[in-house]
């Protein structure tokens, strides 16, 4: 079933009209009929059950709510040094369906890349992959894609936890802190990982980070590509929070 | 530092000749020098520090035996039914970091993609793949990739526990299994994981590979791609058996 996000509170019984952009998905595209049905999910990340009444019009009848929840428990942010060309898309379509909240990039000492004047259009199309993946993998929400200009602008990431994942600690056995970190937060609770680009973290980013209570963590001991880290690392927080 | 495989037996102390394909990369590529030292992993999976001695000769002389070991305790061969043009070759490299011992792709009833005469050319260029993301990743092995002609033959695959990766038990919030699987098997055991192609497994298929002994796991409430399916069920293996 097709899955589409709403810009707007919905309830069971409402006739609403789509939005351009999911009838020319929906309609034109996959050429839905009268009694087809969709998932809606609205404002508040709930989902319903809607059904086309009319095609020409654009209008659906939402027919049932749901009890749909497919976000992590714990709500996390990663957040990752300016990966070289084309990286970026993939981490952002990758984390979405491994069920990441936000997506921040920033530069670090040693990221090759630099965004700055370009920032803007980049976000802006990075945040309609991470739109595309939501709905493509059942989301209740849209990862938002954000920029940060400075790396110290970390600590203004409103969250009850922060690690970094650094592959020096993971070369030295760390094993045991990103599982005691995570094990130990509440549902509802908000997490910030950061992940650094091709070249890593540099000593003195990670040694920042420990200063304003990064948690330093391995990944297992194997050296992960920038753009596996992340996915790694939420797949983990997925193993430690939802499987049972 | 870089990370070669040799064909052959190593000892510390013994100088040894370097294949082609790692003289023109160490030697020619990075443009190393006398001194220089790599790793360089035996036939047997053991790693050792190897120095360059002639760089015209291309040989070294093995100076020190490492305890490094990046194997997941528990075996994974992941079977992937055939997925879309492209996906593959993203499926092997990440896999392969993520820890796969061996990767076999196979035909399924719902698969749109066949290989069948191309399948030898595909896995030629595969197992490079799997090669060099192994270099690149430290690890002790080279994942095999092989093709499987019929999904029946996945009973040959000589394992110890199998399992098979079901959305649909996803949706029914099917969340244990995999844990329970995992956590009761031990250190140097193998399992065999079943991912389906873009449009999943058929319920034929599932129904009989139940049949044959594999336990049905869910993946967590979202629905992942082909291709990050199996990445996240190796980061859970990480997880599960080398996280503390």
């Amino acid at each position: 079933m097709q899955h589409y996000f709403m810009d707007q509170a919905l309830t069971v019984g409402a006739e609403v009209s789509l939005p351009t952009a999911i009838q020319k998905h929906w309609l034109r595209v996959l050429r839905a009929k009268p009694g087809a049905q969709a998932e809606f999910v609205d404002d508040q990340q709930q989902v319903f059950i809607g059904e086309l009444m009319d095609e020409n019009q654009g209008t659906i009848k939402i027919v049932l709510q749901t009890d749909h929840d497919a976000e992590l428990p714990i709500a996390t942010t990663i957040a990752c040094g300016l990966p070289k060309s084309g990286k970026a898309e993939l981490m952002v379509q990758k984390a979405t369906e491994m069920g990441v909240a936000e997506i921040i990039f920033l530069p670090t000492e040693w990221s090759v890349a630099q965004w700055k004047h370009k920032a803007g259009k980049k976000v802006e199309r990075l945040q309609k992959i991470a739109h595309s993946a939501a709905e493509q993998s059942h989301r209740n929400l849209v990862p938002k894609v954000r920029y940060l200009d400075r790396f110290t602008d970390l600590l203004d990431v409103q969250v009850d936890q922060r690690v970094v994942a650094y592959e020096e600690a993971a070369k030295r056995g760390e094993v045991s802190e990103l599982v005691r970190v995570v094990t130990k937060m509440q549902p509802g609770q908000r997490l910030l990982a950061v992940f650094g680009p091709e070249g890593g973290l540099s000593p003195t980013e990670v040694k920042w980070l420990q200063d304003h209570a990064f948690h330093v963590v391995g990944l297992g001991p194997r050296i992960l590509r920038t753009e596996s880290a992340p996915l790694y690392f939420l797949s983990a927080m997925s193993v430690l929070s939802e499987l049972k």
